[in-house]
């Protein structure tokens, strides 16, 4: 069992509170299947949010872009928001009111940490393709030089922050369970389809043989 | 062909910038497509981002939660980022620096207007039930006026924003081409499964008999 998040004044899940958890082998996993993250930062004292990918080593996440990334710079040693969302279900109810989703989500707050260290930047940099396809490293020319200097790595660490999930079916109130409307759960999963080769390698028979990578993840969040 | 949204300095697309678009059509289409928004606020000076439905009427962005809600209580008459993404595929480059995904994104910004009048509230509260499932609002039990009074409904208008989009394969640098290494596009989709039931109805023949509702969207954005 791990050390649980950090539960502070701001991180308190208030609104349906039962939903929310701190516990940290939750919160990885609900890191470790999504794919994107919407990280939030103030720019001119205004809210800005924008997708992005990113990975996990251990007890820290690492995000990146273009040095020249306005938002990632105005995010340099400043509080940052990491949101993490998979979205599980639409919930159907009997009243317009109960309507609701099934979700898994993650909020993380703290200061992002620009990473200087050329070793702990490269690592950064193979934890977040390998987030993608786990072990895509071994196989894709490795990350060089000059390309580890055009870009910027941030940290948060896994500290301050929670989850919060919903699961099941619709909640109607009594009254309306008699209703002849139909109730319950449509479920969603994030589906891979066939990959799709580069048209470059279609035209060379050996590299055309090569075998596609499998993600593991979308189809075994099927649920 | 409808206004496009406006251009202001701070929604100009500054990282790959062909890549953006100010296209109203396009930035709707993103918005009706996807279940969720991540929405930013900053509170005490940090950011924060919650994932949260929404609907779209017409030029508007409709928002609503509990009355207690901290986080829209902290969005009501400031400003809010509304981020919406769809993701469409994992790209897998020769080189590990060239992984990437396609997606398409919209940013809004705007300060976030609560909704007072009771006809828009209820509007509202339908627009944003039949943004999941349309024409749902008329076959379940309608919003009443306790229900009302408890939900704080937003608004942000579709105004200041931008759209992003990333379509197509790996980008490779040249002298990478003929590496052994598989290059392509993972497509990735939003799949809804079988509808679960809920276990109520099912004890009842005529209610277990209910036709679950299709949601079109997410099979048709497989791509």
């Amino acid at each position: 069992m791990s050390d649980p998040l950090a539960q502070t004044d701001r991180t308190k899940v208030r609104r349906i509170a039962e939903r929310g958890s701190f516990d940290r082998d939750l919160v990885n996993s609900i890191i470790d299947e999504a794919y994107l993250a919407h990280v939030g930062f103030v720019i001119d004292g205004a809210p800005k949010v924008l997708p992005m990918t990113y990975g996990r080593d251990g007890d820290v996440i690492y995000l990146h872009g273009a040095v020249g990334n306005a938002m990632l710079r105005a995010s340099t040693d400043a509080e940052v928001c990491v949101t993490i969302t998979l979205l599980d279900g639409l919930v159907m109810a009997r009243s317009a009111f109960h309507h609701s989703m099934n979700y898994r989500s993650v909020v993380l707050l703290g200061e992002a940490v620009k990473v200087d260290d050329e070793d702990e930047k490269r690592r950064a940099f193979d934890v977040i393709v390998d987030h993608v396809l786990p072990g895509r490293t071994e196989t894709a020319r490795a990350t060089n030089p000059s390309e580890l200097r055009s870009t910027l790595v941030l940290k948060l660490p896994i500290d301050e922050g929670s989850a919060k999930i919903r699961t099941g079916g619709a909640v109607d109130d009594e009254e309306d369970h008699g209703l002849p409307v139909w109730a319950g759960v449509i479920p969603l999963a994030l589906v891979a389809g066939e990959p799709e080769q580069d048209a470059l390698q279609l035209d060379v028979p050996e590299l055309a043989g090569l075998t596609p990578p499998v993600p593991a993840r979308p189809t075994s969040a099927r649920r």
